[in-house]
């Protein structure tokens, strides 16, 4: 039996008995063959999520034919995309590079399912970086006065991407903006959340004198640094780390996180559950 | 709807279309609620793993009546069992105590779903520490002389128990013990298998100069060490780390490594293939 | 060479040229033996801080003389201590079991160096654990009416002891007690500070999503969760992870943060430096 | 008091009374002031190691001259360097990109205080982000014919380095190579050695089923994969996890372990001691 092309079913709704007797007999019914399959019946909020990777000579088309009744049936939020369909990807970055770099590499190797379609930044260093890996790059410079300008030409570009990710992107998003790209904007920020919200972690970190520092991928919402938190990480610091030393211990962190969430994302992998996220890993 | 009782099935089958839509199907049709659900399909064998989770007002007698013929018809290694009941387990241990310890204070404490049936030690060490726990303990001393005759009676011990937890016993089970027990009994090795396999691994790791010292829960086989392993972990260790100070480094390793494999095994959530584990955490 | 008895001694000053070359010359011109030296100039305050374990046929009264006009020269703070002398530690705790169980076992097998002078609770549940330990429990129930008088018991125990160490004790300090025990009372907080400060931490992170649940041992002070931080560890948690399961996770965490605590302070380790602590591990 | 410019002084000797105190009288007496200092007392081999950086207004030649009394009259091996002083590194590659991308980005942000003399390789692929960053690139291909005057060609580049990095380099050095490197080469093996020696560690891995996979860098010596580690860290895996999947993981842990091991080289922190290492991080 062939495995390719794959299918990637993601879908939520109340919980209820029989929603995978349904949708698994639908599959096997068309001779849909399951890959992998993991789901979740949350108790609290009494919402059923799923993700159902499949093999079938079937197109795309065939089984939103297949699926609609039943998604209907069990009023549904779904998904189905072809596995090999990568999401399209705007980067937005300030100055520093790491997490660029990272992102540009994985992606250059085959190891992160995307379509980077942009980078954007309010600086211009990014740009050979950028290039170099044969992606556009749009600097977008920003100032008092041209601000919503320039967040309307950052708002253009990501029309045409499927995910933004704030990639170190120094600055904050307005309101309008960050309500608009709700649920495909995510963000790195270089502490663990919700600790040391805002501006300067690092050094909010060594003051207080944490002995683990962290980084946190979010979604972007309107409040500030209290989106869905999709994953995090922490390494050792002791006594000695100065906020330079932390700040270098942080960059390893916030590329290996922001990494993970993109390529979660990427994968389907994702759900929003109200200020949480459910993660099929 | 209630969620109690609740029930555990776990299968492993030949992979193919149409498993979980005959198991989620039949559990649908006779009301079963699924709360959790995990599988896993094995490429390099091609065979399949499921463990479900469902609450039902119906008995596990009626349910092996409903799941019977479907278990036959994909020829599946199946158990269900309610999921109140406790693995019977039993404990041998020799002088150190940070395992015994660790277990019966979680057990105690109601974090460890087993029924402990016994300890058994060929030292009387750990007596206080068993009996002040309310559990039968069993001083099972050994020679070069009794060997034969104290395996027996350990082995007489083991008939009442659904799992045997080697918790730092150290003795060597006879081929022909390891083989009786085969796949309901687990060991700690306070090392990061495969290396340091056999006696002393903190010596060893000491020597070598490793920057990690690790422990392993595995099940036991008649090749020493070699059994499939369960959970692993590590912690971080320096030079100036004595073979002591690696020794009380790994106690806390190995306590937290085996309580986990013992909770998985009685959670139902650890399948064998091979030489290799399935665990659905 | 003898390295016994070993002696440790420690201290911190204004950092300047010669406080080493002093403090080396001394003990080498008596014949002093440095087994371990660690030391940390803290550039943001100008101090020098500095732990010494060295080996001498000489008493500790000899060593004063010596070492006392050194330090008096460069103004130290300064302790000398035979390394056998364990500190006097008095637990207070609550009705959970899991740091008293792990702080008791430690000590028994010789695993934490300190001499456990009595376990006090609001509670009488521990009242077992400690006593089988060998270990005087004192029973000091607390209600609105007899806080103050409670507290005074609590104070006159403390009197007799060199580290007060709150193992799961859930009531909060008066500021009056907080500030007399400043600098040798510690608690363990179930969460990764300054995240989710003050009441079931457990169930802030549950609804704020977070991917890694922590544990911290930080100094009291007047400022609820707010004293120097000794030591944090992190564990994974993941959508499926309840209230209950966190707290579940939460409790190795916890224990072993605080067993690292204690054993820091008991080996000397520990400075306090402004908000900061100073660990020479 | 200016703290630049600053030197290391590294030094091993037979352990004995004074030695701290005659290196730091030596600096107080001229003006020294010891930023950082780190020292080791190995009682099994009863040797001694002290890592000082200290600052001063004097020259590396007057503290020569200073420090070799007391150098030969404790028959030490030493070193003093001013910290500006970088090590020349030469980094050898085959075709994979993610050590040489993390260690040349590490490089160009200033995270690595390195001086990348050239990177050499078997093969060509890496040319491009070689020159991208300024460094020069050594194509040397090799074969069964030409393995000795490649290699001759390889020895003549480290001539001209202070180090050597295999940066996943896939050929083994002959044992007059590694003989000839001793001490100033050293390599990312992709497991947690002594586990997994030799070729794809990561199906050796997979086939044993081991719940963590892991990273070595270590020096080079002629015993293969035997060589003094250095640095390790690991990942969790689980059975989901096909060998393609252990590779990718195991990527981030072979650059973060290289990238760390570099720079305690670079700053002067390793000590070879027999099979281990001492560091002084």
């Amino acid at each position: 039996m062939t495995l390719d092309p794959a299918f990637i079913l993601t879908l939520s709704c109340a919980d209820r008995v029989g929603i995978v007797a349904a949708v698994a007999g639908a599959l096997a019914a068309d001779g849909g063959f399951i890959l992998d399959s993991q789901q979740y019946a949350d108790r609290d909020s009494g919402r059923f999520f799923l993700r159902i990777e499949f093999a079938s000579d079937r197109s795309v088309a065939d089984w939103h034919l297949v699926l609609a009744p039943i998604a209907d049936y069990f009023v549904m939020e779904w998904q189905l995309v072809d596995a090999r369909v990568r999401p399209r990807v705007l980067i937005a970055v300030s100055r520093t590079s790491h997490c660029l770099n990272d992102l540009l590499h994985r992606w250059s190797i085959g190891a992160l399912p995307i379509d980077p379609v942009g980078v954007v930044s309010n600086h211009d260093d990014l740009r050979d970086l950028t290039e170099w890996h044969g992606v556009p790059f749009h600097h977008l410079p920003v100032d008092a006065a041209n601000r919503a300008a320039q967040e309307a030409a950052l708002a253009a570009l990501a029309e045409h991407a499927d995910l933004v990710v704030l990639a170190r992107y120094m600055q904050i998003l307005s309101p309008e903006l960050a309500a608009q790209l709700t649920g495909r904007c995510i963000n790195i920020h270089h502490s663990f959340l919700p600790s040391f919200k805002g501006a300067k972690p690092y050094h909010q970190a060594h003051r207080r004198g944490v002995k683990l520092i962290g980084a946190t991928a979010h979604f972007v919402t309107t409040d500030l640094d209290e989106g869905p938190i999709i994953e995090q990480a922490v390494e050792r610091a002791d006594h000695r780390a100065s906020v330079a030393e932390l700040v270098a211990t942080g960059r390893d962190i916030e590329a290996q996180v922001l990494a993970r969430a993109v390529r979660w994302i990427a994968e389907r992998r994702v759900f929003i559950s109200g200020q949480r996220t459910i993660i099929f890993r």
